[in-house]
């Protein structure tokens, strides 16, 4: 089953926006069994969309078509589409109530330019949007499906997973397909490769491998195409458990997993608490496991400590440590991770200090320079790191090797 | 003068790669004079790639394509072209001394799969690769310029900068462009839309707007075409002028600005600094301020205060307003606002307090209600904002509106 996804949006064309919905749409679409045949970007442009949308719709079985439903002027998807599928707008009620939900909820008014986005294309499908005022809209046309839906990626995710994912599911005949992601840190991708050449090497040729780093991370995504769900399943449990005896010590999740979730999961099992005391990190740690929902059960707060003075005042970090060993360095990160959780009461703390970069290194302690520290009551660990040149990369690998380390300090401690 | 893109490769279509090349490509020509008529990712297969450049080509005066040049053998690109052109490919000393000078500065030595990167096609023009092995061909066909060059994004930009953007501003004549990027807040998409209607309308027909919104902000571009580039500009500058007599308040900034720079450049211009005490966003803030190299000239810390307990004991926070008036209060904020400057000693001090979601909320206080407060030595403002239903936004969006609160605050104690 081929799907083509075209994007509309001049904003895409020069640049000013990268074209993220492509990408998720690509994976969460090839995860179910659609072969991505193609995926075209153009503007807001009459000729081009009427264009562009037949020789796609001849091509493939699915299109997906994001951008150009918003209130505003320029957004003239909506029109184009009546005109490809022979057809007209009209009022319609369930695209009234659902843009009317969302402006009343928000204590806003309803004005001329969200009521436009009541109109509705008659032969189209109404699609809910949980999170905004425009709706997305199916079409049917010579046996294929032809699904319209905002730009904004949290609208586009929000329907995608609600409506159009299982729909298309049920619409057609997709082969059996299971994904498993394999998630490992504190090994670079090549020596990963290395270490596991010979297991991967012995894989059944239904089952592929891929390597999907992030900072910090490598996801090993296995993909199984196979007769059926079990059977496809079956094959890379198998392989899976051959895949863990040689490396279990770095695999820290499965799949979804996020690092914060994983740790925040364990905390809450373990009935512990943690807190945060961040100097290069600058408050990501802190954000990162306060994205989960529910979070404020373990996670009880911080001290951002990226002056000096503030380290010394409010982390009891000693002047002349700092001083003899410098900010970034084992003494100052291990005062840190014990102050803070005794000052915040929590079971665990949590300590950086680095050097983020670009500028700022030393040839003793270069760019990417990171001490880490985790304690508990009886416990304390720290590590240094030395990550690359960039900013935003170094905070990131800070990020998920502090939590890492904190993973394993619970595990070790509870199933010793 | 049009130019297409067409990215070539599996990992951009399932989604492991973001297309980062295509909105870089878009940013850079559509600076200087080029219309971007669309962009095309397909797979290392054979008949697309024949389907789809013939197609570019007969649509467009240039065709950039990235992508399946690497010495791997999944990398068809340039067999497909000799096809398309009618050439052949033969040995070419530049792309050899080229691939050689890259192999040989690492220590490496040439092996086959290298050698064939000396492979060329006949009718090409070569395009040097100062930083890869891979060399770029530039072809022409009935007055259409045709570019490959390889997919790797440092590669593709060298190539393009030190060769390819030249060389076509050589062989095309562009018509000035220039582009304006107003940076709006605390104003919806479709209010801004209908506020500025009027000034719309009346637009000269060489300006076009553009709304690109994200969490908390909305950006409005006018990009205008003219017959040189003092024209584009002044015609823009006219226009802005009386852009900003309607909406002036809203304005905190121009083209790449970011909320956390513009604010980093104020606190800098004014020797002062800046500390945060944050519940619902959970250290975002003090994390956008950090994400400056050189921010820790302004930023000194925060208290992440979580849990009650830390904003009770850390912050001065009163256990009497928050069971009077609820943790999520503008007296709560007020206080978390004056203690955290006092504590860390900061010129400036920023609180939030909300309910991110998506649970925790109630009739009184939805989920999406968010305090914030910032504190100077003789001032202080609290607002009340009224966001969404998703966590990461409401998390972003209380990002922005605190760093633009602050902007305000500095702005009139400096300017009054």
């Amino acid at each position: 089953m081929n799907v083509a996804f075209l994007s509309i949006g001049d904003e895409l064309l020069i640049g000013k926006t990268i074209n993220t919905n492509a990408s998720w749409l690509g994976e969460k679409l090839s995860a179910i069994g659609f072969d991505i045949h193609c995926v075209e970007t153009i503007s807001d442009n009459r000729c081009q969309i009427i264009s562009s949308l037949n020789r796609l719709i001849s091509e493939n079985n699915v299109v997906i078509i994001t951008g150009g439903l918003g209130p505003t002027n320029d957004d003239i998807t909506k029109h184009v589409l009546c005109e490809i599928f022979d057809t007209e707008l009209e009022f319609n009620q369930q695209a009234y109530d659902g843009m009317a939900r969302y402006v009343l909820a928000r204590n806003q008014e309803i004005n001329d330019k969200n009521l436009t986005q009541a109109q509705f294309p008659k032969k189209a499908t109404f699609v809910p949007n949980p999170c905004g005022t425009a709706s997305g809209m199916w079409f049917e046309k010579d046996s294929s499906v032809i699904v319209s839906l905002p730009g904004v990626p949290h609208e586009m995710k929000a329907i995608m997973l609600e409506s159009v994912i299982p729909w298309l599911k049920n619409r057609f005949e997709l082969p059996a397909i299971f994904h498993r992601h394999v998630l490992v840190s504190e090994i670079a991708e090549s020596k990963l490769a290395e270490t596991i050449s010979d297991w991967e090497a012995q894989l059944p040729e239904q089952i592929h491998l891929a390597y999907l780093p992030s900072p910090g991370i490598v996801k090993l995504r296995m993909s199984c195409v196979a007769e059926n769900e079990a059977k496809a399943h079956e094959l890379v449990e198998k392989e899976e458990a051959k895949l863990k005896n040689i490396i279990a010590p770095y695999i820290w999740g499965y799949d979804d997993d996020t690092i914060e979730e994983v740790v925040g999961k364990l905390l809450l099992k373990y009935n512990a608490t943690v807190s945060t005391a961040e100097s290069c990190t600058g408050g990501n740690i802190s954000r990162m496991l306060t994205r989960i929902s529910g979070s404020s059960a373990y996670y009880y707060g911080s001290v951002i400590s990226y002056d000096n003075s503030v380290k010394i005042k409010e982390l009891n970090v000693n002047p002349k440590d700092i001083e003899q060993h410098g900010v970034v360095s084992e003494q100052v990160v291990k005062t840190m991770a014990t102050e803070i959780r005794k000052k915040i009461g929590t079971t665990y703390g949590i300590a950086t200090s680095g050097i983020a970069g670009p500028t700022g290194g030393s040839e003793e302690k270069p760019v990417g320079t990171v001490w880490i520290a985790v304690a508990s009551e009886k416990n304390i660990v720290a590590k240094k790191f030395l990550f690359g040149k960039e900013r935003d990369t170094n905070i990131e690998k800070a990020t998920v090797s502090a939590l890492r380390m904190l993973q394993q300090l619970i595990l070790q401690e509870h199933l010793a």
